[in-house]
């Protein structure tokens, strides 16, 4: 089984060797996770905006993985920018991170909260929920004002704090029994945030939206299922300008 | 007053002076409306893709309006691609005939059928729905299985048979009470529909989504309003690879 | 275009001359907008009991004035009284000021807030959202305790502060990204609001109600649309002791 | 305990000592449940316009019924006219039949059905689930197409047939699990409509809407209980031209 | 009329002949009602834990009743445990404190809060109002923290505090206009908190769960309605190992 | 990582070393996966009335689990009988066939429809989507009637057509695109199911709701995830007759 990993930014720094044997191993599939970035777009994602500048192009590297026999794509971004028009373009199962990670998070508990980088993307993440239909289990969605980009350059224990700090909020003020890392870029600090409640008395489950993501695509492949076709038929051919993307290939 | 509508597709048969004049006498503001199609994207709009690839273009030419000193944008597609993120890069408002037109129809009676082109656009258009607040106010989506680009190309009088054998489906099956046109390709027959269907006993108003962005256009700029930037927040300023969008001016 | 606006008090402070050449101004109908007070109901609308006595004369006063000639009707208040059977009654257009600023408010951004006068009417409000469909795109109803009989005896500077006072309350504690005056009475002061919201950082349109009912009544009747006959129609007809309503004359 | 029904129609038919014996025989109030009708509104209830005419005077029957010392008030109609504001104007209990019944119906099964008199009532009818907040638990609402003062003409045997005949249609296309008759003209055919699914196969309960509500108000009243004044509070003083309603004297 | 109250709850202190005569004043059935505790479970109500281990033998109890040929059951606990698999099991109606008392809250005013005893069982509560349909109805559910089994020995002025205090709660942050008390061991705390708000200048309802459940029940009784068998149909015959509950015997 | 699979019933036919090895092999677990049937309740989950008899050995199996030092307990059964009791007992994760896999639907396409065993279950299933909070992701639930314990009897070739015809119903009527198997006796027809759709033209996913149970459970132990203790507390200590449940030892 081949999974592979779309970051949907230029920036190239995520996709290296390094990240994708971490990915491997969270899926138990040594060298058989690949990762790309895309070519144009944004350097980070954090408004409509940088997402549909990222959209084109996630759908190109989407088209390229079936090309390349690739079984599963993961989107490694909380807003899963392409990941609908993706899902149309090809027949295997493309699995963003903030979906996966919500209908997992909402088995887990009564309602859960999602804490990501910015106010700005506030609304873009309520509207998430609404349209994944897990409205009736989003607490709330919440920031701690600190740009994508940052979050690795930042002492990583202030970050744990910080998202920490914004939890307890969520679970006080909102009603969270559940708490959804609502970024990709947060990757590897599920544990530490766990840990930080459990030290102020909340035993609250934390889920990590890229891993959730690797092991629902893992999931998908192994039980042979992909997006329904009858939701994301092949889009109708016709001239497209500009964008030199693989005509899907309808099977059959 | 000047308004701009903005055609999110590479055929350019729709912007002429011919439809801009039709668009201006509209809304009252001869020689004021202003048509351009995109640069690059898809020759029409029938899936999560064809938006997707509409979407960056749709955004540079709502930035090159407000750079023109234009005071409102109208999307001309009743999928509205690429409003929310041109919501975000500019100040002037930026209407989608989707969103115009629903919110229009909801106040004209109990439930609303959105009669649109191909089956493959229902999913999208029910998640529109969704996110515009509007579900509780939607009998159904329904199509009459012609493409967009055939829709000038048909004989009008027979297209418009087909919107009212459809709508009256709508009405009978789904409890329909008012009748929204789902393509702005359908520009010109709601007059027809409202009068087949009248014929056969349905006194129902058939709402035409771009007219009825074009108007509600025009009352925003008259109030002074424009859309909340708490909710489309200008996006934070980084690198974009590929795309040569004007950066947005913000106010103040 | 002739345009009926029907104030649903007994109070005649609100129907001179130059409050006709207000509102005409507003939709550019000059001396076609006509205004009227009821003659039997309350002083001023400010609980169920005040719109249940004041909806049979705005019946009576909406069936005159589609006699007359008239468009369309706006009702001069928030709470729509008489609205929905103003709109059997008669086959013209019937605007509510509460409805046509709610659907144009939830077109604007996330969620709104309404602001309104007393604690009184806030249930009657919440269920107009609901029955409205907008419950999804209401963040919540607020008062500033002022009766709305005081509105206009008050200094207009110290009700906009109040105004603001309470939209931030509306936008920080429950998420409003645009606001809208919940009672006509308030009418010309959204643009001392919206800038009172601005010199605190808050940059939020602020719709007002009675306008944004003018401008959707222009719309619909330059649409040639009106209210469905599906949702509305004409009420049976049979005895009716002590009012003497003219029957409606059902078209065709 | 009193009991005061007041029906909100002219027609004065059905406000005779055997109505009032009847009503009080099924609430076990020998003598003490009272009837009237308004004198002023329409003589039957099948229109928003016919609620709007028959409020004011609804009203004013439930302010003399607490001057009189009355316990509770019902409201003999499914449409519940005049409650609301009836509920601002006194301390008593006022049960509407609509209200009342389908809160019982709610609990007897997954969902229910209302089988009403016109179509024409039919958006009002699923306006009134709505704002009850009954929507999740209502199938469906349908007419047998019978005016309400035709009820009492008809063969009563034929009557209990349309309605049988409507209410499967309710179970198999709807999926009702309950039946509420949707009429308070039905009172009395709730046993023949049972018994007539019964024969067919259908072990369903169906609900008298004006029996509900009688049992309901003397249980409020047996239980203490009264309308929040925090919903329903003394609606302001103010000039009122045209009704002479005897002002509310608020307690304490 | 013979009405069974079964205590899901192994303590038999709430079982006696004083209690049953309360009950019974209650509906007016001197002597009438029987009250019953079950044998195995836990000696308590605060957890789904102990709903699960109740339920078993509140089921045979209220097969039980049936044979005995009492007409109705009532489950004394507002998380009604075993009521729909008792209902499944029996022809004559079973009544929950918890459903019936959240319906009739929900026709005293807009919205209603359940004050409960302990955190533990809020979620679950939470599921209930979604069960019955009544989410829109709710608040919020708020709790005293106060085991069931410390109701009785607590001061009882103190514990009507408590629920005073955690009631203004309810009103303030979270809207409620009506107050149910949400556990069946607080019965005869009602009046008390009621005056309790009322001083503090709170004029609300507030309703006992288990009074409302009995009156629910004589209603049903009376009116000759009981749950849908199309909702709670008899279940299939087949081994069951460990039980000995009586076989339901289906009717006809 | 050692998963016990819970049979919530009797019948022992289920329990054996194939269907370990089956499971086993499923989640790539060899020999770590055992299977256990309950000692006492139903012989087959076909009634809230049979949940309820089969809830508590279920959790004191649960229970055993967590003694034994499994690392995760997976329901066989689509009601998820004994889940959330089970999960407050615990600290680790207890998986319901039925939630994990209508959350694993809902992210492969618009809605699904559940395909069930008897017409019974209908409204439990409906409840537990409610629950799940996936209502708005549900196109309906449909059964094939053909009760629990035949499904291993039939020919399985006459259950898959009796499935997918069952299927086209549930896609062309209620507009599934996702079909989801509402029973565990169903296990391994997904794939038989999914060609019959699409040997007649749908292309649409199945989900098989006992692997995917199995596959969520994999999933939580590996992210070191479990159920918020926040929803699920352990409950109270308390004298619990009748059931010699191990109590649970809270950690920490």
């Amino acid at each position: 089984m081949k999974i592979r990993v779309v970051t949907p930014i230029v920036t190239k720094d995520f996709v290296t060797p390094e990240a994708a044997e971490e990915y491997a191993a969270a899926v138990g599939l040594e060298h058989e996770v690949s990762v790309v970035a895309i070519d144009r777009g944004p350097a980070s994602i954090e408004s409509e905006y940088d997402e549909a500048l990222a959209a084109p192009d996630v759908i190109a590297k989407i088209c390229e993985a079936e090309k390349d026999g690739v079984d599963a794509v993961v989107i490694n971004c909380f807003g899963d920018p392409g990941m609908k028009p993706g899902r149309e373009a090809v027949a295997i199962p493309v699995v963003g991170s903030g979906e996966a990670s919500m209908h997992l998070a909402a088995g887990l508990g009564h309602k859960f909260s999602v804490v990501t980088v910015l106010e700005n993307v506030l609304p873009m993440l309520y509207n998430e929920c609404k349209l994944y239909g897990l409205e009736g289990k989003t607490a709330s969605v919440r920031s701690v004002d600190i740009p994508v980009l940052d979050l690795h350059v930042l002492d990583q224990e202030k970050l744990a704090k910080a998202l920490v700090s914004e939890s307890i909020k969520a679970i006080e003020e909102d009603g969270a029994h559940v708490i959804v890392l609502g970024c990709t870029g947060m990757t590897g600090l599920s544990e530490a945030v766990r840990e930080g409640l459990a030290e102020q008395g909340y035993d609250i489950p934390v889920v990590d939206p890229l891993i959730a993501a690797l092991k629902t695509a893992r999931i998908l492949v192994e039980m042979d299922l992909t997006h329904s076709k009858r939701t994301f038929p092949y889009p109708p051919e016709k001239e497209i300008v500009g964008y030199d993307i693989p005509r899907p290939l309808p099977v059959g």
